[in-house]
């Protein structure tokens, strides 16, 4: 991937803020190589939808207390600023200027964090293919919804963005990106100023050059013990025999082969698992769920603004319109009682170790891929996380997914992160942190 | 109360659908009324926020279709409209005009609804009590945070309107206004669009003159079956022994007392109950949850805007600020727990019969009154209805409320409907609709 139409060079938070941003004399030096990598990068990769002003990002940098205390955080622009317009990656929303911050931008700024700029986001979080490229392969999507976000990771523009899933929207960008992505419980994080879609699938998703930046963002953000001191314990990983929603492609299985063995290698242990049968139930119920909710929250831009939705979205919402309070009310039902049998499901095991997605980026822009492997997860409200670390066939970055039972947050990063350290011993370099 | 300082004269919304929105060469008439009531009352009363364009609201009626086809409603101050001003009760927000519809005001709309104005909310649907007097004595409160929807309901300036409750704030002032209040399932119908002040908390709430209009109103907006065809069954009404929260005055005991009597009377049940121990814990819980959620979900307005804020609410969000994230994930825990316990409480009784609050209206514009008997049954997601018709010693009005299981709101409905019935028989008048 070392070729001249790659810009994939992530940054890790861990590292910037023990070098640079440790210092308070060079408090200024993270944003400003963070806007000098946005003007060498962001003509061909396009993650950005604006970016802050210098000297708005440079004062707060100056004043910059805590945690995060001046490092450059990009956030997708689906979450409202109170200081940078914020568009939803939609035409109805162009040049639009919030009053107030969304919750996870002010929890960001308590802990010192600089907003660099807003990146680009699919419509709505929606599925069209917006303008960023892949910063590993510029011919290629970076997934979606939260394009911008991972490619700014991936990129090096900040070593930490904010994104959101609601179907796949953070593992799935994350894994064509090769960096970490987490979806953390949902709930965990106040989801209050983003734009809703469906508010019973929602959820922030973190983004960072390894699993332990996320998890140190995870902790930071949440106020829960997430970060890893070192990678601990012995996981144990199940990994299903089928999926009931899609077919993994040869790539990805043996992507997974390949992050089997390495965990065994390192000392960890691997177990095959079956899928109850149920949990096919949860793919149509996501469906249903997602379709009911996002015709009631962006039915002020459905019935105002029609001809300004995408033919993908505006079709969406139309097959939405018809589903009918019965079905969804079932669904609910039906999500209810899948998450309270859960717990069978990770019987005996730490968690669960699937590809992030059916397959490494595709070779265009015209889709921002599948999520089929993610949406069970998001409507469970499982922690999930994507590891980078290995390459697919057609040399794109292609991720495993660990998943664990909601509000298992911490074991979920530690077996991510034994896993990502025994990805990198086995390709033969270590992780990014 | 037919006294010189009385506005009190709320309005079906059924019989105005029947009588007046019925025939569409008519369809005006109901707005003309609305505002010619609003023009009469509010120098007194001050329900409204903001009155809708005589004009646009003409239009809107002249072209609506569907359930609720030229039908007045006022929308609380704290959901967003594209076409009207909304402020939260906040000076911050003076002025604001927000791009798009609350997806309540969606359904309205999509309904036929006409939204003839935002409604008087206390500062961000806090405590701090706002201009808004009692209808049925201007001296008092209506109670709040919905203030303005109970006190334009109560004085027949809108047969419905809409307002929200996160601790007491919609049936605490239906109460106090002499009118039916109803919080539904926690979930039923969408927030989106309404400014957050606990997501785990916040519930949309409904107002009108009866409870089958309320109940009218319900399933029009959710699409669930919940409008009441009439009065069926004999529900068995469990009335509890002592309240862990607060002790209701003897005002509100001797109602509540006046209230069984009547339901007796009318072939309904009566059975004394006991609270479990835990459910003292939920209220401590529900402390903690909307406290540690409002310094996030109000970051923006406390960070950045405290000297905007009253002393009231500053005060409470920095007391909420010291809420650390242990305590809050315990209450969160402690929650699903006494929902997975709850039906426990409700063994062989149709649903709750306790007072709507410790007493009726305070004798003043002080305070809003106090939301104990309200917060348990919001955090657990319970459907309450405030069921109107009795006054207390003091001459004001004092309701009783109906508590079911989560998702029971249809018996819940009909059982509040049969005890409003019951206690209109029983004090020699007719319920409103």
């Amino acid at each position: 991937m070392k070729n001249a139409n790659s810009f994939y060079r992530p940054c890790s938070g861990l590292d910037l803020l023990k070098h640079t941003c440790g210092d308070p004399r060079e408090r200024d030096r993270a944003v400003l190589e963070s806007l000098a990598r946005i003007e060498e990068v962001e003509p061909e990769v396009r993650a950005m939808a604006t970016v802050a002003h210098r000297e708005t990002a440079l004062t707060a940098a100056a004043g910059a207390k805590g945690p995060l205390a001046g490092i450059p955080i990009a956030v997708k622009d689906i979450f409202d600023t109170s200081g940078l317009v914020t568009c939803y990656g939609s035409p109805i929303y162009e040049g639009h200027q919030p009053k107030s911050d969304a919750a996870i931008v002010t929890l960001l700024r308590r802990n010192g964090g600089i907003v660099i700029g807003k990146t680009v986001t699919s419509e709505f979080a929606y599925m069209t293919p917006p303008v960023t490229r892949n910063p590993c392969d510029l011919a290629r999507t970076p997934g979606g919804s939260s394009s911008g976000s991972a490619a700014a990771v991936a990129a090096g523009i900040a070593p930490f963005a904010i994104g959101s899933q609601t179907g796949g929207s953070t593992i799935r960008p994350a894994s064509f990106c090769g960096i970490a992505g987490y979806k953390p419980t949902l709930g965990m994080l106040p989801t209050v100023g983003m734009k809703c879609f469906s508010w019973s699938l929602d959820t922030v998703g973190l983004f960072g050059a390894g699993v332990r930046d996320v998890a140190y963002l995870a902790q930071v953000l949440s106020g829960r013990q997430l970060a890893l001191s070192g990678v601990s314990g012995s996981p144990v990983f199940g990994v299903p025999d089928s999926y009931p929603w899609a077919a993994p492609s040869m790539n990805a299985s043996d992507a997974l082969d390949m992050a089997v063995r390495a965990i065994e290698q390192a000392g960890g242990r691997v177990q095959r698992v079956h899928f109850a049968p149920w949990m096919a139930d949860v793919v149509a119920a996501h469906d249903t769920i997602q379709s009911y909710e996002a015709y009631q929250a962006l039915g002020f831009e459905y019935d105002h603004h029609r001809g300004d939705l995408s033919p993908l979205l505006a079709g969406f919402l139309e097959r939405a319109a018809r589903v009918d309070t019965a079905t969804y009310a079932q669904a609910l039902v039906l999500a209810e009682q899948a998450k309270a049998r859960l717990v069978e499901q990770f019987d005996g095991i730490t968690g669960l170790l699937t590809p992030s997605a059916p397959d490494e980026a595709p070779d265009s822009l015209a889709s921002t891929g599948d999520p089929a492997f993610n949406r069970n997860w998001t409507l469970l409200g499982c922690p999930c996380v994507n590891v980078p670390g290995l390459r697919g066939t057609r040399g794109g970055p292609i991720g495993v997914q660990v998943i664990c039972r909601p509000w298992d947050d911490a074991r979920c990063l530690d077996a991510a992160a034994f896993a990502e350290q025994a990805i990198a011993a086995a390709v033969g370099r270590f992780p990014a942190t």
